[in-house]
């Protein structure tokens, strides 16, 4: 990510100066013009502008242990995955530092940083995000929440959980097709061919999606708690005969059979966000 | 289901005699054109072609209780969601009444049925969808898996798990940013709009989609276990702060828990359909 954020820096003519936690590992953007720092010391001090990618918000601590008396007027940009809290915890430490911060969450895989398909969630200091709005919108298209230096990583977060939750459904469905002798260069583009349009299926339910659950009503014609539930109890059941991890579709189930037990079963299947929202 | 697929035939001039378990509900199509039949017998002795589309299985057997002695000579095709097993002991069951059968999985919403986005999977004997392919392609295009009739139900429950799955991901989602006050008329389309492209992210990690899965290999580059498995605490992390229900996230985060365990983490995400595959 890294790599790929500086090329997209590099293309557009703004100068870069990097450092990673592993020698070697910048070799390649050095060659292409990035300037290589020895330290992370010196890598805060060539610019106004820090941005760091990380596994989690830990690594930065780590990383600019030494370097915090190099902070001071700068702005911190945060890229990494982690909690809101620790990205609100975060933007006090940068504060103390004398330092502004913005946390961010890149939506699209490193290749597609800097193209066209890239958009980036940001949130922290509404002055600080316009004075960077130019240099960051070579990465891609910059999305502000607000203030709250928690609102990027809450929507990151929000974002992984579809991908993530979709990505172990995409592999629980390949074990369930490869049950019957299903290859996966055939099972997986079907699957992935049925992913693209959940979304378009989800919106023509609705004519502003989101509109009935903010009034907290699910009127059911279609797909209906009852109806969905039904599935859900035949893919357990299914699963289950296969021998396959029955964790994740019983994470599913549990969603439609609380929504029924409250006596909902006749409401649309978005019903099933009061459980999520209200768990006994 | 029953009156979209009843309107796609009537359209293209094909002739239909509908029944269903409700009085009423059929009297729109019947408006239309269509003949009502006054029993589940009558219905089937119209019709060489029989379609069904019921909550499940067992309505199939409570509605045909009485009828079973008219399904002699014809084809009976069943639209139902039920279990793979269930499908194969209908064919069975069929054939004792000396018909032929055929199961199948809509995959699009009852107002796309008949459309050009409409496609069903079907799974039975070879000549028989041969016979109905045209009758059967005006409901949509007609996507046939193979002679074993549980091969259609099993891909319908594989393509339903994504999709449920991926449903009960974005209202958790929704309930994440929910939590910080954000509505869901801004919330879901945000995360809408990310899923659509999850399709196009997976299918940009590999040339051939399930290749390396056939394989057994699992290069890692981009989304390694441990980098994912580490968003995954981040968002079980996230939701018990939240006081969400963590089970859905605690499922994925338990298929990155046991690639990691098992050794996987420099892998390529898809490595957790080992735990899926094989669950201790």
């Amino acid at each position: 990510m890294g790599q790929a954020m500086t090329r997209a820096f590099l293309t557009a003519g703004h100068p870069v100066t990097v450092w990673n936690r592993t020698p070697g590992r910048a070799d390649g953007v050095v060659a292409e013009g990035a300037k290589l720092a020895a330290t992370p010391a010196d890598a805060v001090e060539s610019s106004e502008l820090v941005i760091v990618s990380l596994t989690d918000y830990q690594a930065m601590y780590d990383i600019f242990g030494d370097a915090t008396g190099s902070l001071g007027g700068r702005t911190l940009v945060n890229l990494s995955s982690d909690t809101p809290d620790r990205s609100r915890a975060a933007a006090t430490w940068a504060a103390g530092h004398n330092a502004t911060f913005l946390t961010g969450g890149v939506m699209v895989p490193a290749p597609l940083v800097g193209t066209d398909a890239s958009y980036i969630f940001y949130s922290g200091p509404d002055l600080v995000m316009k004075r960077h709005e130019a240099a960051l919108s070579l990465l891609g298209a910059p999305k502000y929440l607000g203030a709250d230096p928690g609102l990027a990583q809450l929507m990151y977060q929000a974002q992984l959980t579809v991908f993530l939750t979709t990505l172990s459904g995409l592999m629980h469905a390949t074990a369930m097709l490869g049950s019957a002798g299903m290859k996966a260069t055939q099972a997986l583009p079907e699957l992935l061919l049925f992913t693209d349009s959940i979304g378009a299926i989800v919106r023509a339910g609705e004519e502003t999606p989101g509109a009935a659950l903010d009034a907290g009503e699910h009127p059911g014609a279609l797909s209906t708690v009852t109806m969905m539930g039904a599935t859900s109890d035949h893919i357990v059941e299914t699963s289950a005969s296969l021998g396959l991890d029955p964790a994740l579709p019983e994470a599913v189930q549990a969603h439609y059979r609380r929504a029924i037990k409250d006596g909902h079963g006749g409401d649309n299947w978005t019903r099933i966000i009061d459980g999520i929202r209200d768990p006994r």
